[in-house]
């Protein structure tokens, strides 16, 4: 196996470029995970490269197993410098990055099977933790895609990477250079647009949320756009007591699809819209 | 007015030492919030001191009014120092901690109105932010108090209050040496306790949130002790599809709080459980 000694080494300052540079990773079609969890958790056909120090491989042991052939081991020194954090877990992987289409979106997952669409849409998101806490959630709502505009964070930069506690590898998302254009095609699919803002909108629990939608989300000072609330089929909001004047962003993304998964799965919510109707 | 243009001045050095130590905000019952969006919001009768710069006070000009007689400037340089972010709004204030009795967090408010108790109860939560961000979705979600175990971090740390977004000042909240007893007390006065654990729980939707009741969450990465968990009256859980195994504490704080706020408004819940029952 590979030992790199020196935190100058090539391949440790391309790992500190990759964490550091939108640029750089997108060029590459690949980015950077670091942590035990993360890296093990990592669907081994992603990673391209595993770094180790000796102290973590001995602790990982066998776990590293699936990686034999891709692994590299680094002094204390240079994974002290190629890590993103103040005490580095001695492990870190170059991955490559997920590639969907927009049909990936839609809930047809590789065995065939179909699901509602769920989706997520987010408008300009700016913080890299709002952005991965987003990503888990949505996967344990039973979001079937993230579809976000040209102005959201990096999904690759890695605070993103690491709120979404391996999400990214199995959530499928989109970012649409044409945003408008790709929420009218969504709506062309019969995908109904739920848009998440204060002015004019009902509460939330009265959206139906158990035929195909999508939830959209804007950014967490402005909130959406105006043009995109007019594209948007229906306005939401989450009612608010006290002096609040919103929720953090993905909060209210978490709130927003859970309602709709519960809706969907709840028997309860199904007798009741029965005896509603 | 004042003016304080030495960064090793003894009032900047107290405003330092109120930021990074929880002993010295505990010993003077005093913390500092910082901010011009923070600092204009908190109740004035909170705010003992407030620092701002030139500029800072220019730009809030009349905002400041009711703080007139607290202010004291302090140059670019002081403020830098005193700061705990990197670039400075030009604003910060000591303010007086919010002191409550149990009593408080039952929905009892200063104009005697009573609300049906809906307590958030946190056992062990590490992470500033999220309990920041529980402050501020509790009182969205018209929570009417938190109840905190001793091993709970700081609620008076820069970071926590930054996240509360000035709920700090209206949500009652009281951190408890005996826990568990707390937790009893509350039973005793009729409190449904919901504990957020996976093992042998039903769904959280399940749960009826419609009377007094309070969820416990427990600690970001082993969630509940078994003892607080024993004590509930009940486990609920959200469900989670994909192979996530938890949500962040603070979203699931916010899902089960939402749900109850959503059975006690909702006329379609309401409905729903009469044409149930």
């Amino acid at each position: 196996m590979e030992e790199i000694t020196s935190a100058s080494n090539s391949r440790v300052k391309r790992l500190v470029l990759l964490r550091q540079k939108a640029k750089e990773r997108r060029q590459s079609q690949s980015f950077v995970i670091e942590g035990e969890r993360l890296v093990l958790d990592a669907p081994a056909e992603y990673l391209e490269e595993v770094y180790v120090t000796r102290e973590a491989m001995e602790k990982a042991g066998e776990r590293l197993a699936p990686f034999a052939g891709k692994l590299t081991l680094l002094s204390d020194e240079a994974m002290a410098k190629a890590s993103d954090t103040m005490s580095p877990q001695g492990i870190l992987a170059v991955a490559r990055q997920p590639w969907y289409i927009a049909e990936d979106l839609l809930g047809r997952n590789r065995e065939g099977e179909k699901k509602t669409p769920l989706l997520l849409i987010l408008e300009d998101i700016q913080d890299p933790g709002n952005l991965g806490t987003m990503f888990r959630t949505a996967e344990a709502a039973g979001a079937t895609g993230i579809l976000m505009s040209r102005g959201t964070v990096d999904v690759f930069n890695p605070k993103t990477v690491r709120s979404t506690m391996s999400s990214i590898f199995r959530m499928p998302f989109v970012v649409e250079e044409d945003f408008h254009g790709a929420l009218r095609d969504l709506q062309q699919r019969g995908i109904r647009l739920f848009a998440a803002c204060l002015d004019e909108s009902r509460s939330y629990e009265l959206a139906d949320g158990r035929g195909a939608c999508g939830f959209l989300i804007g950014n967490e000072g402005n909130g959406l756009t105006k043009e995109t609330i007019r594209i948007a089929d229906e306005r939401v909001h989450i009612p608010m007591e006290g002096r609040i004047e919103s929720l953090n962003a993905a909060m209210s993304a978490g709130i927003l699809m859970y309602e709709a998964a519960r809706q969907r799965h709840s028997e309860a919510a199904d007798a009741a819209s029965s005896c509603l109707e």
